[in-house]
């Protein structure tokens, strides 16, 4: 019986179960959550680059003149949107994103005829991590918006006019634009678009 | 003891350890790996939308005219490309890409002007996807390449000449064009670029 509650506190401490498994009680437990300083700014979240990458674009605006928006010179930066994996299996499962999703947007200046490159543009350098996250508890508009830059370790929220007003007016489901993201067209249930990015 | 003795095979049973924790034998084992059919043809695979994201590009193409590169009307398909989360953990850790190694690559058409957007292309119809994977045993050239189309269930190998001879010659890094891809470009031993995509 000893051997046996041993083993049982072992099984406990070690954490058996992985996240997102049949018979685990909470799927979002393992998710990166967004942590803030003493003063609220939120750090910058690790490990962005393997979250699921729900799509890419490039020189998107919303003016007609904007920051990282095709100019005479170039097409604009490439932008690409990534979620915590367990965000992403939360929306394709119940249609909504969890409190704590965040979507980190990273900008890449396209570079062209390098190697053997004739045609088009591919990421050259890093410009900078931007963030968007649902965060109620914090945030009165449930949303939030930061820009981390190329290597700040924290950043203020924009101010709500910056940014939320036009995400909630324009975001295809809770504030997020799934319209430009074809991965998450095809699994929203309020804005459903073209069928999931590869049947 | 007998209780003991039971719990020790529930938890060997349940496969108590994830692929990929400290202590596991082999962090490949739970890797997706290429299938093909009994006529040698590479089975679609599964699951692609949630591969590690390595890098964006648009239009890009290797020769003057090529399909999907930039034209008069547009500036080309929007490419995606993805890989396996074990392979990428293999090639971060060993700066090798294990056998059975796949990249997908999805195309997208690029689209404008739709919703708010105003300047810029974000990704539309979803085009096509294709497949460069790693299996030395199965091909004489270690790498073969495929195109699977909208939804093409299954093809063949593309004939050497057509994809191998130019990805040996200006991959970066066996075979992969890792000087496109700013998550691999920071993690090559062999072609090293640009810091990690995101410090």
């Amino acid at each position: 019986m000893r051997a046996a509650m041993t083993l049982l506190l072992i099984l406990t401490i070690s954490g058996c179960t992985s996240p997102g498994e049949p018979g685990d009680q909470n799927p979002l437990a393992a998710m990166t959550v967004p942590r803030y300083t003493e003063t609220g700014e939120l750090l910058r979240p690790n490990g962005v680059e393997t979250w699921v990458f729900v799509g890419a674009s490039i020189g998107l605006g919303y003016r007609e003149e904007e920051d990282g928006a095709q100019t005479e010179s170039g097409p604009g930066l490439i932008h690409n949107v990534q979620m915590q994996p367990e965000a992403y299996a939360h929306y394709a499962r119940t249609g909504e994103f969890p409190e704590k999703t965040m979507f980190a947007l990273t900008l890449y200046r396209p570079k062209r005829n390098e190697s053997i490159a004739r045609q088009g543009f591919f990421s050259g350098d890093f410009v900078a991590l931007e963030v968007a996250l649902k965060d109620s508890e914090r945030f009165n508009d449930g949303w939030a918006y930061f820009d981390l830059g190329k290597d700040r370790a924290s950043a203020a929220a924009k101010p709500s006019e910056s940014c939320h007003g036009c995400h909630a007016a324009h975001g295809g489901d809770d504030n997020v634009f799934v319209q430009f993201y074809p991965v998450l067209r095809g699994l929203s249930r309020v804005s459903p678009g073209s069928p999931p990015a590869v049947p």
